[in-house]
C-alpha cells in the first residue's frame, strides 16, 4: 500500500475489546510510515460517541475533533496538534458502516444467534475481499460461519485484553478458512508489531484461555484446601512464573530446567513428583461451594483494581522482554 | 546486628540451586549496610572449590582471593578490586562447617533418606538457634524431622529457580516448626527484598509447581491434540499470560476482568465457559506416549537453551514491575 491509501477499519461493537482494538488501530496509525486510517464505530447503544471519544484518551492521549458535514458524525483524531489524516466516524446503519471497510472486526454479543445472523447481512454490504475478524472468546468461526454464502472469508481474531497492550491474538480458523485469509491477517498484525499465532484446530475455549484456566482450577483448590490465600498465590505468581512465563514459555522454561538433557531430563529427574501433583490436583467445579470464601478474599484484597497501574506495569514488562 | 557482626551461613549441598544460594547471600553481602558475610560450603564433591569459583562470576562478577592459613581453604570474595570483609570457605568436615553457622540451608540429594539422616547430625553441631532451612522442592519438613531431637527448628525454604534472580521463597512449615522459627525466616528474606509466602499447610510439591504442572498438563493435551505446537504455546504465553502474571496473580487479573462485580462477575458472565474447558481439559498422564513428539518438538525448537539470556531478561522484567 502506498503511504496515500487509506486503511478503512470497521468496528462491529465498541465495548471493552472494541474500544481496546479502536485505542490499538489509532496508536498504530501515528507511527512512521503508516497510511491513513478511517476507522468506523458501527454500536447500537446511544451514547456510542461520548463513550468512545471521553474513554479513548484515557487509554493513549488522543484528542477529537468533530469534522463539518451531514451524515454519520466523524472526527479528526489527533495525538498533538497538528494536522492528522487519521479519523473516527460513528456509524449507526450497518450498511453504510461496512461498504469501504477493508477489515471488519466484530466484537458484538457473545452470542451465536447474533454472529450467526449478523455475518451475511455484513457479507452482502462489504466489498468481497474485506477481511471478516470475529474477536469472540469461544464461539468457533465454523458455528458462526453457518448462513454465510462463502464461509471461507471469515476467521476467529482472539485478543488477549487488553489488546491495544497484550501482543497475542490467536488466529483461529475453521476448517472452511481460506488460507490467503489466515495470510492476509498474519501479515496485518506482524506489521503491527503484534504476535499471532494460528491455532491447527478449533478447540473450545482457544488456547490461552484454556491454560490460564487450567491454572486458575488448581489456585482454587490450593485456596479451597487452606494451602494459601487468594492473595499468597497471587503474590506466588508474580514473584516467580509471571516474570519466567514473561521471558521464556512452560516447554521451554523446563526445558532449560532439566539441564543438558533438556525437558526430556526434566520429565526423568521429576516426572513421578509432576504425576503426583496431577493425581492429588484440583477437580474443583464450578458451582461447588468454594465461590464465597474465593471471592470474599479476592474483595477484601483488592477492591476496585487500578487498570491504569496494570497498563502502565504491562507496558513496561513487555518493554523489558523486547529483544530489538 | 550491628555493622560489624558477621553473618555466618553454612549451604549443605552446592549444585545448581546451592550456588544459586550462594550468588544471592554474596550479592546482598555487598549492598550498603550488609555484615560481613561468611559463607561455608559443605559438599562432597571433589572438585567442589573449583565449581564454585568458576561457576559464581558467571552470575554475578566475583572474584576470588585465596587466604592463607591452616584448614578449610578460604576466599575473600570481591566485586571490584577492594577490600573485602566476605569470605567463602569450604569445608568437608560437616561438624565443623556448622558449628558456627547461625544459619544453615540445605540442598543436599532430593532423598528422603539423606535428608532424614542428615538433620539429627546437623543439630547435635551447630548453634542452639541456628535456623535450619531445606531448599527441598517436596520432602515436607515433617517427614525430614523424624529423628531430629527438636523438630521445631526445621522449615522448608523453597526457591524458584534460579534463586539469586526470582524473589518467590515458598516457606513451609510442618505442624512442629515454631512460629519464632517462621517469623525470623521471613525477618531474613524481607531484609533481602525477597517475597517469601508462608504456606499454611505441608501439601504436595508445595503450591508453585503445582500451578505450574497444572497448566502445564493442559499445555501437553493440546499440543497432543493437535491444537497448538510446543513453540506456538510457549510464544503464546510469553505474549499474553506471563506479562500479565508478571503484574498481577491470577487472582487480582480476573477481578480486574469481571469490571466493576469482580471475580464474582467474572463467573457469573463465563463460569460456564470456563466449566466447559475444565470438562474438556488436559487429562493426560506421564508415559501415556504423548512424551516423544513433545520432547522433539522441544528439542527442535530450542537447542540448547541461552541461560544467560533468560537471566538478564528476567531482571529487566523484575525491574520494571518494582514498584517503589
Amino acid at each position: 500500500m502506498s503511504q496515500s491509501t487509506p486503511l478503512n477499519i470497521t468496528l462491529i461493537g465498541a465495548g471493552t475489546i472494541g474500544l481496546s482494538f479502536a485505542a490499538l488501530h489509532l496508536d498504530h496509525a501515528f507511527k512512521p510510515g503508516s497510511n491513513p486510517l478511517h476507522l468506523t464505530i458501527y454500536d447500537t447503544r446511544p451514547d456510542i460517541e461520548s463513550y468512545v471519544t471521553q474513554t479513548l484518551p484515557t487509554y493513549i492521549p488522543f484528542s477529537f475533533k468533530k469534522l463539518p458535514g451531514h451524515g454519520p458524525t466523524s472526527y479528526s483524531v489527533h495525538i498533538n496538534h497538528d494536522d492528522s489524516p487519521h479519523t473516527i466516524t460513528f456509524n449507526g446503519d450497518l450498511k453504510s458502516a461496512v461498504s469501504s471497510a477493508s477489515i471488519i472486526q466484530e466484537q458484538g454479543p457473545e452470542s451465536t444467534s447474533f454472529k450467526i445472523a449478523v455475518w451475511p447481512e455484513i457479507e452482502s454490504y462489504c466489498p468481497s475481499d474485506t477481511l471478516l475478524w470475529s474477536s469472540t472468546s469461544g464461539i468457533p468461526a465454523s458455528t458462526q460461519c453457518v448462513d454465510m454464502r462463502d464461509p471461507s472469508r471469515l476467521v476467529v481474531v482472539h485478543p488477549y485484553n487488553p489488546p491495544h497492550i497484550m501482543p497475542l491474538l490467536e488466529i483461529v480458523p475453521s476448517p472452511a478458512t481460506d488460507p490467503r485469509v489466515i495470510d492476509r491477517t498474519l501479515d496485518f498484525w506482524k506489521n503491527k508489531d503484534r504476535t499471532p499465532i494460528v491455532l491447527k484446530k478449533e478447540t473450545k475455549g482457544f488456547v490461552a484461555n484454556r491454560l490460564a484456566f487450567a491454572l486458575l482450577r488448581e489456585a482454587i483448590h490450593l485456596v479451597k484446601e487452606g494451602v494459601a490465600s487468594v492473595k499468597d498465590i497471587d503474590d506466588l505468581m508474580t514473584s516467580s512464573m509471571g516474570p519466567r512465563w514473561a521471558v521464556a514459555g512452560i516447554f521451554k522454561s523446563y526445558h532449560a530446567g532439566g539441564g543438558a538433557a533438556g525437558l526430556e531430563g526434566f520429565f526423568k529427574n521429576i516426572g513421578g513428583t509432576v504425576q503426583a501433583c496431577w493425581d492429588d490436583g484440583g477437580k474443583v467445579n464450578v458451582e461447588e461451594g468454594w465461590e464465597d470464601d474465593v471471592f470474599r478474599q479476592t474483595r477484601q484484597f483488592y477492591g476496585e483494581v487500578d487498570l491504569t497501574e496494570r497498563d502502565t506495569l504491562t507496558r513496561r514488562v513487555l518493554e523489558a522482554v523486547r529483544r530489538d
